[in-house]
């Protein structure tokens, strides 16, 4: 029942390593794939580990085996998720300039991976708090991470251009735009993510530049 | 088995009047909390009859033959929660100022509602696709009312201003601002509706004040 390529897919799950390009971590991706189409399509609680099985075409001892619960996929592919933003948010900052274009390319980075993988976006934003425990505190040190990131840009660019928002309403109000895209968005309207990013960007941007210390220094230059 | 009073409630409820004050819309409205709290806890596909029966004190066979289904339990949450929002809306614009007032009021009504509803509000996010059919088509169609509604408080803006933002995608992002709040909001670091209100509509309609034609204007001016 435990075929060599399963067995390979456990040791490459063990110790949970960051998704990277190998074929065991594609057979990953794609097994968790089937997952996200299940919780997309049934929700988390009305999913079973048979309807996993049956999807994702792997026996359910196998789904067992080497994935313990449906709790530990809903962990893979939160921890899958989050993980990708970070790191390809981390790498197109490396040679990025001043703090609005950081922030532009934060809403980009954050709209491609969202409008590329809706049904995830849908599947982690409906079972935010499912996860407790071991899982729920490893997925929220890396939502901590990008959100200590994102506050980082913002006051970056507050600090730049003397403004007095709160850094907090307005990162979770910028989540809030980007995020609820999944209940909205229609290709054919809306254009492509750069096209939403320039919107969404010039809302936020110059919702938050022009503050009452905005004026003020506008006054004093 | 069927009291007095779940008959009366019964007859309430055919044809579905939206919940106004008597004693039975009362009965209605706490049995839809009990449901509310229910679907919060375990989603909507989790959720059986007899966790709805359980947790409302109405006998499981009380709650088939009134409500017929979850679904139907789903529908009246959704339908109410809509129609009291677009109503309280209404009502609040009826004596209210310029433009940019009215776009204020529209973000008060709905975070004013919210913060006082989060659980019911979670429930309408998550379970937003559920209903099909009728009931499906009814709960969109005050949807569309409300969308309508503040599509067009964003067009006499727009107007009235001379500005060039997509009405669409401003009024989207408004609301993802707004409904994304369940994810985060902590009363004693946010503070109450009107706090937030303020700090959200300030970022919203700088946000789209200040577009190409904003500044035409202002140089024309």
């Amino acid at each position: 029942m435990v075929s060599p390529a399963t067995s390979r897919l456990a040791a490459s799950l063990r110790p949970l390593s960051p998704p990277g390009k190998s074929r065991f971590d594609r057979r990953l991706a794609k097994i968790l794939t089937h997952a996200i189409n299940v919780f997309y399509e049934k929700g988390y609680e009305g999913a079973s580990m048979r309807d996993l099985s049956r999807t994702s075409g792997m026996s359910l001892a196998g789904m067992y085996h080497y994935f313990e619960s449906k709790e530990k996929l809903l962990f893979l592919i939160q921890k899958h998720t989050f993980t990708t933003i970070v790191d390809e948010l981390r790498e197109k900052l490396v040679s990025a300039g001043d703090p609005e274009e950081r922030i532009r390319i934060l809403i980009l980075n954050h709209l491609e991976y969202f409008l590329a993988n809706q049904k995830a976006m849908k599947v982690l934003s409906h079972e935010d708090e499912v996860l407790k425990n071991g899982f729920g505190a490893e997925v929220r040190a890396v939502k901590r991470e990008y959100y200590r990131i994102c506050i980082g840009l913002l006051e970056d660019f507050k600090r730049a251009s003397r403004l007095t928002f709160s850094p907090r309403v307005a990162v979770m109000s910028l989540f809030g735009m980007m995020n609820w895209i999944y209940t909205w968005y229609n290709p054919r309207v809306d254009g492509d993510a750069a096209k939403l990013a320039g919107e969404m960007g010039d809302i936020f941007l110059r919702g938050i530049r022009n503050g009452k210390n905005a004026k003020k220094a506008a006054r004093v230059n």
